[in-house]
């Protein structure tokens, strides 16, 4: 189980912020040390105000003795503690070790976690941003945080059902039989035909939107025989 | 290049907190379509208020057709535009089309896009969330977002030395040295010296942590062997 340790939090907002970015990734536990929880917390929380309420308030970071594993996490990688912060890594890598109960720390906007709460974790996380601006606001640095923990947790996908390559090459054969009706240069066919296929290829296109490409030859070809077959009627 | 195109944004603290984000990831372009830019925003960019003063202002989505590709986001995946909104990919699948101008658009934070904007998207993307709260804030969905697209792009870890098995094993031998010399239960010795070597196998322990273990042994084992022999010497 994870649980969010926020540390001398000023900022009202971010604290609800986090709390929203939690019930989003499935996080149930959030502890708060020294934090400035006001009512625009419970604003920024949104539907997640749930969180903040059962949040559980500590004067000390005595309680981390009883977790498995207590992660801290950084915005920079030098600084006054830089063996302190070695060895830091990417929030990938914490995936791994989230066995029983596991504390991750977010320190302060302006200057993160002190020195003895560094030396108090196992881990170092931080998150690989641009050397032009690398620190985050912590709300976000957690957004990115529990989504890499929360992979392969919830589903979007269905299971889409994608074309076979047999279909694609039904629509290829539709293809093939509109150009020849339509007399399209014969030296060009065959670039064409394989065009297409790759393009389809490509698409990763799904069965349903096979149908709706199947259609538009079915259609197009039919109109076009009978318009041909009007005017031999005529003549 | 990626073009994070913002669309009706009325919460002004959020297209800072957007810009932020995005200068934290490297992207460097942020077009503003019916957005509420304001002072507060400037505000909530901190570092990053040179992307909002560089920001495109359009009075239309137009320019889109001179992109390569054009992504929608969605924090839902049914509702009135069900058939719209198929495929939804999650964000890792957006890497492999990062080719060229790709315009990422993020919609109002109440409803999102609109029919006629989904329309317009070659691809719609989905941040996979708890079903209990699945809209996240839009600030945090773009930081999920640019973090996984611009994976691989900063590195964190300086290539660490990893100690060598050998090294792990000069580890062992001290520790059984130690434990030979404390007269440690014989029956107990092997099964403790294969605990110890696991231990550091799993911890992927660093060159220089390697070290201060070395430290430890032999520091250890020359006092007791000092001691040892001021013993025999009294004797």
């Amino acid at each position: 189980m994870i649980h969010l340790v926020l540390v001398g939090l000023k900022v009202p907002e971010n604290i609800g912020f986090i709390a929203r970015v939690a019930k989003n990734f499935g996080v149930k536990s959030i502890v708060l040390y020294n934090c400035n929880l006001t009512e625009v917390s419970f604003h920024t929380a949104a539907h997640a105000k749930d969180l903040l309420e059962n949040a559980r308030i500590v004067n000390d970071l005595s309680f981390l003795s009883s977790m498995n594993l207590v992660v801290g996490t950084t915005g920079v990688e030098g600084g006054d503690y830089r063996f302190l912060r070695k060895p830091i890594v990417r929030p990938e890598k914490l995936r791994r070790f989230l066995k029983g109960e596991v504390a991750i720390l977010f320190g302060r906007e302006d200057f993160g976690l002190s020195r003895e709460e560094i030396e108090m974790c196992h881990l170092l996380v931080k998150i690989p941003t641009s050397e032009e601006y690398p620190i985050m606001n912590v709300s976000h640095a957690v957004a990115v945080i529990l989504y890499v923990l929360s992979k392969n947790k919830f589903r979007i996908e269905k299971k889409e059902e994608f074309a076979t390559s047999m279909e694609i090459e039904v629509a290829v054969r539709n293809l093939k039989e509109l150009l020849e009706l339509i007399d399209f240069p014969k030296h060009r066919l065959q670039r064409t035909l394989v065009v297409f296929r790759r393009v389809l290829g490509r698409a990763k296109i799904r069965k349903d939107e096979m149908m709706t490409i199947h259609g538009i030859f079915n259609k197009t070809t039919s109109f076009i025989r009978k318009s041909l077959e009007e005017k031999k009627e005529k003549i």
